[in-house]
């Protein structure tokens, strides 16, 4: 196989954890630390670890601060994009500039953002927007699929969807980061691929709250799989409806977000603020829980919903479709209490 | 509410637990042992509860051997038959004829039969054969949805799906078993329903294999959800196919089977034995771990399975469209050691 240059730039969990399929497949790897990454590229450059891994990256990665950014991007052949969601616009605004032209971009920013016509674009969108402004020429693609970044660098095996309009850049990507545990799937749907796995974030949210009414309820730590599973079963109908007003309602991207589902479901924050929610707090006492981290999850079910309030009132969409979703909403935008409206599923 | 006189046969855990809601409404219930509850009907007697339950039964619960039958349906307004689907060919035969005329009865059996043509029919079809031979009318209806018996006795939260094409016996029903934890929906697709919670039971051991294999591999006890997750997806898009190929591909089935296969993933023996598979045991050693006991979900996998093999050659299905299940038969059936297909998986 053909030895690749890849550029991660963003060392979250997620980002980083690419390093790892990506130069034990022979390529070599660059990863560069945002300007909020300062402490985390320090460290890897000193012991050649992440701060919040448990093991080395592969030897032969090398690591970068911002200033570095050029350096990092000599010969490169793809780049990585490995900042959350609440880095899309310093992702637009000081990166895409400095990335050079026809040099692909594959992200694994999950999320969604919500015009105010109701219209809900990827952030692949809003970056091909400011390509256009700046006449360049970058393949944007995307990663979605379950993956916990932890368990990718634990070598669990792992199935994604690399995304993109541009077929040439997707082969190359896969076939420089396909390994054994680390399993690639292709898809042309960036609106479908994108929209599947930001949903599942909000609806992750929802399944969380029953955990956390149960805790609540029978003040025991089982875990009361019927109610999670219930409101699994509502989730599965409202993705896939909103997966439609996405024109993306295929079967591909229904179960690529439900599987994406499932794994969040178990991992980290969203999970924690789900309990606490389910628990009694209101999302302020929540949040102050969590040190007033602000959640994609949060930030993702508040957009889709004002988008389908939008569209409601145009006439394209039915609210009774989305009592789940909505009953989310109110929680975190009127802080309302937990109280899963059974009686509208339907 | 009108209160009903509701007769529950076969006291397995499933149909036991059913006694809660349906004595908390007020109504009237018995509840008859099949030959093989005999223990624990002289249990449910002695002690009001029921030895795998740890709680008692609601006041007011009665119990009979099954030679005492025809006391239990006096009067009765509607039956619950809570034979697992070992007993199928025994209700036909045994319980059928004896049952009152135009008496709804409403099962919580959960399969699929294969025919030699390749059709897989549910146990309803094969009780209103049946009945069609005996020149008896009784409406048949069936529930479908995640809901697992012990939580159910615990007052979790649940949804669960009544399927039937007696719209007033299903109204009836309906209203005489909700509660406010067990909430019903209704649908008049019975081969939906019922092909979607039997398939999950399916693919719930695809993914407990994950399970299994990660443990040997890691040698540890977490949980590794990415490859669970990985597998989830690729039965939300198999079961979506089969469901279609019983024409019963509505977004509605689907979503009541994955929340299913959700719960079914963390319950009982389906999940235990593909934890031994995924570790390495073969079929029979696995069995022989579980006492030879004889699952439904490997009954279920491998009807499925056969009967997809037979459209195929008929080319009315295409095998290379389940990659999954066709080696969880391979399993079964061949002896064969596990090696999930990744790279089949598209």
């Amino acid at each position: 196989m053909d030895k690749k240059v890849i550029t991660i730039i963003g060392s979250g969990m997620m980002g980083s954890a690419l390093a790892f399929p990506a130069r034990e497949n022979g390529n070599e790897v660059n990863i560069v630390g945002t300007h909020l990454d300062r402490e985390i590229i320090e460290n890897c450059i000193e012991n050649n670890r992440h701060l919040k891994f448990d093991r080395d990256f592969p030897e032969g990665v090398k690591f970068y601060q911002i200033e570095d950014l050029d350096k990092a991007l000599k010969n490169v052949d793809f780049i990585i994009c490995g900042v959350s969601s609440f880095g899309v616009d310093w992702w637009r605004d000081f990166i895409l500039p400095k990335l050079p032209e026809n040099v692909p971009v594959v992200s694994v920013t999950k999320g969604l953002m919500n015009k105010e016509d109701g219209k809900l674009i990827t952030y692949l969108d809003i970056w091909g927007e400011k390509l256009k402004e700046l006449n360049k020429n970058i393949p944007l693609c995307a990663i979605g699929g379950p993956c916990t970044s932890y368990e990718l660098v634990a070598h669990d095996q792992t199935y994604v969807n690399f995304c993109g309009k541009d077929k040439e850049a997707l082969k190359m990507i896969k076939e420089a980061m396909e390994t054994d545990y680390y399993h690639i799937g292709l898809s042309e749907d960036i609106v479908g691929v994108e929209s599947a796995v930001a949903l599942k974030n909000g609806y992750a949210l929802g399944v969380a709250l029953t955990i956390g009414v149960n805790q609540k309820n029978f003040k025991d730590d089982t875990l009361h799989f019927n109610s999670q599973a219930a409101v699994f079963t509502e989730a599965v109908k409202e993705m896939q409806k909103l997966l439609t007003l996405q024109n993306a309602g295929s079967l591909d991207n229904l179960a690529l977000g439900v599987g994406d589902l499932y794994v969040t479901v178990y991992g980290g924050r969203t999970r924690l603020i789900g309990i606490l929610l389910g628990k009694g707090l209101n999302i302020d006492e929540a949040k102050n829980e969590l040190n007033g981290v602000t959640l994609e999850s949060l930030v993702v079910a508040e957009r889709v919903a004002k988008a389908l309030r939008i569209k409601a009132e145009k006439g394209e969409a039915d609210l009774k479709d989305y009592p789940l979703l909505l009953h989310i909403d109110d929680i975190i935008t009127k802080k309302l209490s937990v109280n899963i409206p059974w009686n509208e599923f339907i």
